[in-house]
Parts: structure tokens; sequence; C-alpha cells
């Protein structure tokens, strides 16, 4: 089998980290790895295959000979240096929102759109971890029942903003332990003991941009412009599992147990459904998988047509590395790189 | 000025505890407290307005003399003792769902639908928490425009549980500190950087029960069966305060700054909506406060005639001890008592 030259960018940061793994796990085809990330964390260690890489700052380096190149950087690192590696001959699959929506760029999740990838010029952009798990599941009943509108309420894990994030989440739960003061720093407010309806700053339709990114993604990877879409996107003290519930209403009505049947036959879910045994998806149940979960599926007695679900998912998995390399396997499997 | 001896059953609970905070701080006209609970805690001190009062044991006991009787003491103390209390001539305010559906119990939050409260025979059923805050946003808007449809997701403080759960979640962030095995008792599983889409057993139509409570309550307190309403309603890590992202279709269409205006007017809410500042509601925000907070208004993106609110409130206070006291100070004024 043919192996790749692989780099991945931010490869000191959560999302990094977790690419690192997901490629392990998941055999890709790796000749040879290198590790970009800021100055600051150049010089770093990291193994990969039993092998120790010294990490490289990414200013500068060039990307020439580097065959696929998994940036998780950050907005500026990708908008800065992921044309620069598409320039040097990389195929990049780009985890930042920066070049999710331009027209020539496939936003994609393999499960949902896997044919966008065949126009791509070079770039692939990741979505959004929220976005990425919705669509997962309402893809299939999409297909089914045509998807008239959505209307979902976030519970996302603080590991979406970062390493910062979770170590001060830790640190708060420490300080309230021990009576002392609760440093606040990454957020604006605590997130230990509370939630935060804030993701992202806030345009002047009032939603965040991680709502705007979860309503506009979700048309372009679903290739419907008609779904309609609205979103709160709330944060909450858990580390790793963004969870979701769901509201969609459909052109055709379909019964709980049709949804069901559905989810069950679709790729990359797993029905987690007995509520009477206190079994639906849970974040630390999701943490460390890469399907996404689905329960507490029933008719919405609101709406004819309606129907509800519950969806939790691991963010760095699913909704950010795995992802990332789905669409690097995809591409492989298409012949496109 | 007139002052009433009042009781209050199951007085050494989360809520019990609270209502003889708000007794005190609203300066109720007690002329005399009489403190009830289960036989375990019979005999335990509780202080009231600087005066040491022993809780007494519910079980034999008589109500007889007693003008006011505050039940919080949980469904089965309240299906047995409420009616004996109204029977020896107390005036019963429930905090239980037991009587919450019967046609011939007023439901009541005071901001909502204090004339409801003229229909009584001796109880008043207190609204369940999620739903009490909910009613008291949706009012204004229902007056103005109509509600047709109601979508919410709750995030809920682990205080709606009782005490034990308060301690359970303390327990477990300290467990996790330390790096020992978390103790999981009170729900069915860990609470602490979690979220459970579990209130309450299930009904064969999917709900839990306290989804049904806020979807049935809600139609009941605000008079009209023809609003639909569906809810996700999920516990998170807080201790105390319930927050609620609401989607409402109205049959006129509003504004967001029609809805501000609105909001701004109501009895019982705080607006508290500059996102940009990152002000918005919040759990840790609204513990210890009356009014419901409300913010994140702005226009639903999906719906012509829909609009998002994100509202929060002390879930043992106006989800609570406060409303049911707010309810007996409404049937002072109106001379009911």
């Amino acid at each position: 089998m043919r192996e790749y030259s692989v780099a991945v960018v931010g490869a000191s940061g959560a999302v990094g980290q977790e690419m690192l793994r997901v490629l392990q796990q998941r055999q890709f085809p790796v000749k040879s790895l290198r590790a970009f990330a800021t100055r600051k964390s150049a010089g770093q260690k990291i193994e990969f295959k039993g092998q120790s890489i010294t990490v490289e700052d990414v200013e500068g380096a060039s990307f020439r000979g580097i065959e696929v190149a998994l940036f998780a950087g950050g907005e500026v690192a990708s908008s800065v240096y992921a044309p620069k590696a598409v320039a040097e001959g990389a195929l990049v699959i780009d985890n930042s929102s920066h070049f999710r929506m331009d027209p020539k760029v496939p936003l994609v999740v393999p499960e949902v759109n896997p044919d966008a990838l065949k126009q791509h010029s070079g770039l692939i952009a990741n979505p959004n971890c929220s976005t990425i798990q919705m669509v997962v599941v309402l893809k299939p009943i999409h297909d089914a029942a045509r998807i008239k509108r959505v209307v979902m309420s976030s519970y996302q894990a603080v590991s979406g903003t970062g390493k910062a994030a979770m170590d001060e989440l830790q640190a708060q739960m420490q300080a309230l332990v021990a009576g002392q003061p609760v440093p606040v720093q990454v957020y604006p407010h605590q997130i230990a003991l509370n939630v935060l309806p804030q993701i992202g700053g806030f345009g002047p339709d009032g939603y965040s941009e991680e709502e705007t990114k979860v309503m506009n993604e979700t048309r372009k990877i679903m290739g419907d412009d008609r779904i309609a879409v609205t979103a709160t996107t709330v944060r909450v003290p858990v580390l790793i599992g963004h969870s979701e519930a769901i509201n969609v209403e459909t052109e055709r009505p379909l019964t709980a147990a049709e949804v069901r049947d559905l989810m069950a036959k679709a790729p990359g879910i797993k029905v987690v459904d007995d509520p009477a045994k206190s079994v639906y998806p849970l974040p630390i149940l999701a943490a460390g998988q890469d399907d996404v979960l689905v329960g507490r599926i029933r008719k919405d007695l609101s709406h004819p047509n309606g129907i509800e679900l519950w969806i939790a998912a691991d963010n760095l998995r699913k909704g950010a590395a795995t992802n990332a390399i789905q669409i690097a396997e995809t591409m492989l499997n298409l012949a496109l790189v």
C-alpha cells in the first residue's frame, strides 16, 4: 500500500494532538510525519508511532514534499500558511473556519457529502465541530423525508476552545473545592458550575459566531439552501464531548421508529436509545469514540412533522481530528491524492 | 397589619430551607411558624427571625390553627398530608406535582394567572421550576402576538433534585480533583463534567416527566390549550440556577426590539441583554435573585414569526420558594385568605 508524507500544523494544540492519535489509531498510511506549531511550541518533542519527532516552527517553513497537510493551528495560521502549503503541492485539510464558506472550497463530512471532494483545488475545509455531528444525523432524515427546519441547542465542551480552557475548567474546579478564588481568564465568566450562552463573538443579528457557523455550514454540507436552521450554542462545564438537542421538521412526517431505523442503518452513527434504562448519549460516553451517538428519539408532540433527537460526539475526534482524517482517507479511496 | 400562622412542610430540604429564607427576606407577615419534616429530620433546630424552632414530625401532626401551609416535602408528603392540612383549615400552597394538573386546583404563577387563585378550594399548586421561569417570559409575548409553538431546551441545576444531588456534585468534583473514584448514587450517571438528558422517568411517548410537566403545565398556566410545546430537559453540573434556550413562534411576527420592550415592561423579569459585552443571563448570576433573567433576544432566522430567547432563574427561589410565597402574598392582597 502506498504511504504518504503527512504534516500536522498546530501539533501541540488539543485538536493537533488528537490528530496524531487518530492517524495512528486508524492506521493512516503515513510514510513520514512532520509536526508544525508556532515558535512558542517549536522544539518540543512529540511521539508518533514510537518515534520522537521535533515540532518545527511553522513560520518560514517549507511544505515541499508534504502530500497531506492537516491544519489545526487556528484561523491565523490557516489563513497564512494553508495557501502556502497548497502552492507548495500539499493537499490541505483545514480545521479552521477561514475557508469553509468559500464557494470554491469543499466543506465535507464524509458520511454526508463525499462527492464534494471531487471539486477540490488543493484545500478541503473541515466543518465546525458542532455542525459535523449534527449533519451526520440529519443526512439520513433529509434523504428520507426532506428537512424543512432545524432548531438546535448545544451543550459544548470546553475542549472546543482548546487546551487552555480545559486547564481553566480544572483549575476552577480545584479552586471551588478548596474554597479559593476562582481564576477566570479564558472565558468572560466562570465556566465551572455555570453555563455560558456564548461561543465566539456576536453578529448584528444577535447570533454568535458558532451559531452562524452551524446555520450556514449545515446548508452547505447538506447541499440544500432551503433548510432553515436556528441554533443556540452554549458552553457547559464538560471537558470532552458536545451534546445537542435537535428538533427537526420534515416535509413528510416520520415516526420515531422510522427515524431510529434510519439512524441504525446510517454510517458513523451509534443508536444509544433505551431511556427507561437510562441509556442515552452522554458526553462522557462519546469521549474517545468516532461515532455520533444518537438517542432520545421521539415524535415531537408540538408539530405533526416534528422529530426530537439528542446526540453526543467527541468534539476533538469526529468534531475535528477524525473527520479531517476521514476526509483524507476518502480522498485516498477516490484516488484524489 | 394582620399576621398569619404559617407552616413549612419539608423544612429541612433544599426548597423548604429556601422558603424559610424567602419568608424572612420578603417580610411575609408571619405571626408564628411551624416547621415539619419526616421523622428522620424531626427534632432538628432551625432558625427563623432569630428564634430557634424545632422541626416536628409531620406524621400524625395536626394542622389546626395553621392558616398558610407551604408544602415542599415531595410527592408522597403532599399526597398524604396536604389534603389533611386543607381539611384542618389551612390554605395549602403545594410545591409537588401531585395536584398540578387537577382541573379543580389552580396552578399559578402570580405574574401570569393570578386570577386563577379565585377558584381555589383550599389548595394551590406551585408549578414545576423550569415551567415557572418560562411562562413568566412567554406571557407578555402571548398577550402581544399569541404564541403558537414553543421549542425549549433546558440546562437545569442539580438543586432541582435536592440537597443530596448538590452534595453529590460537590463530592464528584472533589473526587475528580483528587483523582479518586467518582461516587455515583443520586443520578444514574456521573453529573460532574457531564450532562444528563434525563429528568424524572420516561413516558411511552419518549418524553421525560420533566418535559411532560413543562408541556402540560405551560398550557394550563397560560390558559390556552392551543399552545404547542416541546421540550428537552437536561441536567447540567450547576448547583443553583436553571437556564433555558426558548424558541417561540407567534401568530403575529414580532421584532427583537419589540420583544425586548415587552420584557422590560413585564413584571418579574430583568433584561440582561448586551451580548457584545458578554452580558447575558447566567445561572450563577440568577442564583439568589427573584427575577427571571432574559437575554440573547433575537429574531429567529429560521422562521418569519420566530423569536429566540435565553433565560436563567434561581430554581429554588422563583422556581419554587419565591413563587409559592408570591402566591401566598397574592392571596393576601386579593383577601382570599
